[in-house]
């Protein structure tokens, strides 16, 4: 790995797709979720694509509208992830575990564990959970941000120490002299803060990357910031335009340096939902064809992004210049500026929607070539060292992306056309790590 | 499944084996523990032989000899576990998750997830975790037999809930309509106690066999039997007699009538370590080859089970008419029974000790018909319903019992020639269960 190269990630959600209503294509298992063949047939897809991790964002309840709509988790990060390390070589995994409602001595053992077995392909995607459903599924009230990020820094910082009490060489071995382990390499952490505790060791030995590598996750509050300074080889995020990701890429990058780390040692990856069609009409009749109601449903909202008063029976006549004169984008809503921009292409107010507008991340929807111009785009604007794909339907979609898009961003030299190394550390392009960063002091965290 | 037959069990620990020693011998991989291609083969083998299920007992901490020994768990039992389950079609898994140390809605989530991934075929070992070096690693002090059962009680039948709280009809999938799930059968359970609660629901369907098969293990404490009783399907334990062994099958069984369930099923599974060879001579000398200074140290021990002064020069003799005459078994342990039979046949003390009279598990050596002699002797008394095996060395042990002993098993009749079904619960011959018990009340458990 020399040139700096785009990082890529396939978010690993339910099975079916990114896109409402994707569970509904003709194409798509109706039970992709409990089947792990499924995914498994996309973690190989994203592996063809030399896509460096996948990656499970984890709510760990239920929510949202369950009768119309999928469960937006795999079943279980680590078994999940661990199936599908048995029927893949190269890819990466980067599981969420809260740092609030897992113990940190059996957070430690099955990362560590999931890392040895994937031959060093582990990463623990480390956030705090203030969500009440969650909480309430522990039979827990939800602690403030203080005492959250108290106990965040505790567990990675005794999760690590656990990492490293196996020491490199701890494992002798020796048949003929009778010794298996140095027990002078094998020895407690007694590492403890307000929260959480742990004696220690752990006996997992180093895996080929030595240990899992650390992400963390979420908007950048200050709290967070703290975490991805110290810790964190990668920040996974949601952002909607290249003037913010560039300002918190900065602000990532700084809290590295006040850390006392190379700037270059965390991975900025933002968000990037697809769809990969001949055409960009093609794509948007792709996406309207399972929307059900919800384009619909969403007129009002794009009205106020817009500050417009379309009514329902307008939203297949394109607009018209003079509403378009009139059209201004919300500074409330990030993402008003990416609507005002496709409307002035001269589109539907339905097919405005189907650009994704309203969504999670950015959307793009169309041909391999808009893909690539994105994340060239934004990549060269230093606002992202890599993305995490969702695509709008797995089944096809992760195919469609690495044999439309992946062959232009390697053409462009800006994108690997083979795995770095064998392991995520190499994968990422982030140096190794054993135990606790000597660096990092223990401010805040555990002693 | 029709006759009453003999359901085995793998133990399955760090690759190595039961021996002291064991991973010393020339044709054991020095690195069996971290490598999972090691224990796939092991349980491939056991699947070959028809065995119901894996057992990973655990105990998360490191404890004994680790210079001289090795590590006598699986790296994780859940990872560990489903990476086998991906390598495997038949065999099921019994992991063993502390109710003390981990949370019901984390084990709950994970054990149904590798239920449906290895389609029916997980089982959880349910145990409550006293010992202090345990306790440490979870930075928290030992709780008192009282609270760990009372919590062990709300953790299983918050476990039991959150399967059941997806019904087996909610996955409607229906494309055509729009609906995913049926809100109405994917509800809270909103169960706790006085330690642990859950609100749930758990969003994981049901799998081939509905939900994990529930097993505990330890010594039959009036505590551990009212668990037993009320929710185990499986009972694990480590027994020395026939005379003790029908005893406690006894308590089992009648524990679970007393929760008002057919004591038909429980399934009491008794310990049994192994060394296949073609004479009981070879294999005393293969154990002997691998036991380092162990069985010279075990000497003042034997002493002690059978009231004599043997000297260490004496180890290699046998043991005279006069000093047979005068040795007695220990009413203190009830090895000593099994190691004056042995001494009786004319072996030297060596050799007495080399027939495994101080260890784990009743140990039988020699020829497949001795192991088969022992089980059916067993299994004919009422003592057991079934064995766990534990291997001399995995490395060939599983497969040399699968090839010697399995098949006098069958030809008398006494062990299934196919497996019974695809589930373990289908295998181990117990009922279906989802979600709680409607027979078991809620008397000291969760509400």
């Amino acid at each position: 790995m020399t040139a700096h190269q785009i990082v890529l990630g396939l978010a690993i959600t339910d099975g079916y797709g990114a896109l409402h209503g994707s569970w509904r294509a003709p194409h798509v298992p109706a039970d992709a979720y409990a089947d792990i063949e499924a995914t498994i047939r996309h973690a190989r897809a994203a592996e063809r694509g030399k896509f460096a991790f996948l990656f499970t964002p984890d709510f760990p309840a239920v929510r949202g509208d369950i009768e119309g709509d999928t469960l937006s988790n795999v079943m279980d990060p680590i078994v999940s992830l661990t199936a599908i390390a048995r029927a893949t070589e190269r890819i990466g995994f980067v599981a969420t575990g809260s740092t609030t409602f897992r113990e940190p001595f059996n957070q430690a053992r099955q990362f560590k564990a999931l890392d040895v077995i994937s031959h060093g392909r582990a990463g623990w995607n480390a956030v705090t959970t203030s969500d009440p459903a969650v909480a309430a599924n522990y039979g827990r009230p939800v602690a403030d941000r203080q005492e959250r990020y108290q106990r965040a820094h505790e567990a990675i910082q005794i999760t690590q120490a656990l990492w490293g009490s196996w020491e490199k060489d701890a494992w002798i071995r020796d048949k003929d002299a009778g010794r298996f382990l140095d027990p002078e390499k094998l020895r407690p952490i007694n590492l403890g803060g307000e929260h959480v505790a742990s004696r220690g060791p752990l006996a997992i030995p180093p895996s080929e990357q030595g240990q899992p590598v650390i992400f963390t996750s979420g908007g950048p509050s200050p709290h967070l910031l703290t975490i991805a300074g110290r810790y964190a080889s990668g920040f996974i995020t949601e952002v909607w335009t290249i003037e913010e990701a560039r300002a918190q890429r900065r602000m990532i990058r700084e809290a590295a340096r006040d850390a006392g780390r190379d700037p270059d040692e965390i991975k900025y990856i933002v968000g990037l939902m697809t769809t990969v069609a001949p055409t960009v009409r093609e794509g948007l009749d792709r996406r309207i064809a399972l929307s059900g109601g919800i384009i619909e449903a969403r007129l009002p909202h794009l009205n106020a992004m817009l500050g417009l008063r379309l009514r329902p029976e307008q939203i297949d006549d394109p607009l018209t210049p003079e509403v378009l004169a009139a059209a201004h984008s919300s500074p409330a809503d990030p993402r008003s500026g990416i609507a005002l921009a496709v409307a002035r292409e001269g589109w539907s107010p339905r097919d405005v929607l189907a650009h994704g507008v309203i969504d999670y991340h950015p959307t793009v929807v169309g041909p391999g070539e808009r893909h690539a111009d994105h994340m060239q785009e934004w990549f060269e604007a230093g606002a992202a060292d890599g993305f995490w794909i969702s695509p709008d339907i797995y089944e096809d979609g992760v195919d469609a992306f690495v044999d439309e898009v992946v062959p232009l961003l390697q053409e462009r030299g800006i994108y690997p056309s083979e795995y770095p190394g064998t392991t995520l550390r190499e994968n990422l392009g982030v140096p190794a790590q054993y135990g606790l960063d000597p660096r990092i002091g223990d401010g805040g965290g555990a002693r």
